[in-house]
């Protein structure tokens, strides 16, 4: 489907889904990398360990991608894929707060192989300016206007501590990034053109207590047996 | 709800209302800490951006935990869900790469804060045994299993590269680990009793990437001027 043929109402998208839609273009990678040329909507589904019929709604958004009946094409599934999510060409990125953290996902290889490429990293704190990350020197906070602009930054990683997070993304927002990926445990405000989406530590952590609990609970249930409730892989 | 009174039932819930249980606790330990003693589902489902009717729905699993129409009792609340996510009493976590993304974790204050204090961090690299993080020292990956199994180790946090991280899930299971909080980008096989979570930062950022290109498609076609796809915060 050619960009110009998107409408509006493929936006009009719930966000259970646009979360899969990653995983989709990942596995669907993963396939074109090791030679598959079709996949069926099940075999897809099952590798991802989904409901085929989930997956044909998810992309049902999009026009379905393919006749019924029909597998899917990898490499057209992967192009479309790509265009959707808006990784079909980089999508320039700059890391805010150079701490552990934020030098942990300037390392990340990850990043730029999904089409991120971190074009800048700052910081306030006088002891890392000029430090190089994978050729990316850590600059003053200061020049974070100037330099998003001259970037065309269009996602900004907030990593600074919660009491500073507001500031960074006033700043961001003044250099034209409209993206924020917000590691901070706070929350924050920003005007209406403006998406964030925070990433949660402790959320994906506690998700996983309460499953650790309900195994626990299922094998003394079973008299000490390996619960039904099979770990996910 | 006491805890013998939770039967298997209660976890038999969908992975959706698993991860926004976190998102409840978190914002009902906010009202607790700023002296709030009753929230209605609207209220606590509004500060949370999402409808009351899954609010609702989502403590269903658990009991409803109040009558129809009267408001939630917050502090009983926050002790009910402390209680069915796990974390009514520190869950003792490892962490096994102390490479950046390792330290960062470890470094991260809002860990022990919700309850996952960590025990133990281990490494191969020989430069990082014995740096103390946080009052813990980087100990090698040889001594996983006695030190795993003395401090009671319930979830490992596994960053390590991708090629490491089977063999290291294996130790950790063989050590009477049940939960695995994997960054590791790769699949990871685990026996029945064994809960695996993926923190997959590239779906995050790739999410985020979707959003942004839709405000930018809803901006074109409004004539530049900010979309009506209001920037969520």
């Amino acid at each position: 489907m050619a960009s110009s043929e998107r409408n509006l109402q493929t936006c009009e998208v719930p966000d259970a889904t646009v979360q899969r839609l990653p995983l989709y273009l990942e596995k669907l990678k993963l396939l074109q990398a090791i030679g598959v040329e079709d996949v069926s909507s099940r075999q897809l589904a099952e590798s991802l360990d989904i409901k085929a019929s989930q997956l044909r709604h998810d992309f049902h958004y999009f026009g379905g991608f393919s006749r019924p009946g029909r597998p899917y094409r990898v490499e057209k599934l992967v192009t479309a894929l790509e265009q959707i999510i808006g990784v079909d060409r980089p999508v320039p990125t700059a890391i805010v707060g150079a701490g552990h953290l934020g030098q942990a996902l300037a390392n990340y290889p990850g990043l730029q192989l999904q089409g991120f490429p971190i074009r800048a990293i700052f910081d306030v704190n006088p002891k890392l300016l000029g430090l190089e990350i994978r050729g990316q020197p850590v600059r003053d906070l200061d020049d974070l206007e100037p330099v998003c602009r001259r970037e065309g930054i269009k996602i900004g990683v907030i990593t600074v501590p919660a009491s500073s997070a507001q500031e960074v993304v006033n700043r961001l927002v003044a250099a034209g990034v409209t993206g924020l990926l917000n590691f901070a445990p706070t929350e924050l405000k920003v005007p209406g053109h403006v998406s964030v989406r925070h990433e949660r530590l402790t959320v994906g952590i506690m998700a996983l207590s309460f499953k650790v609990k309900c195994g626990a609970l299922a094998r003394s249930a079973a008299g000490n047996e390996p619960g039904p409730l099979a770990g996910s892989a």
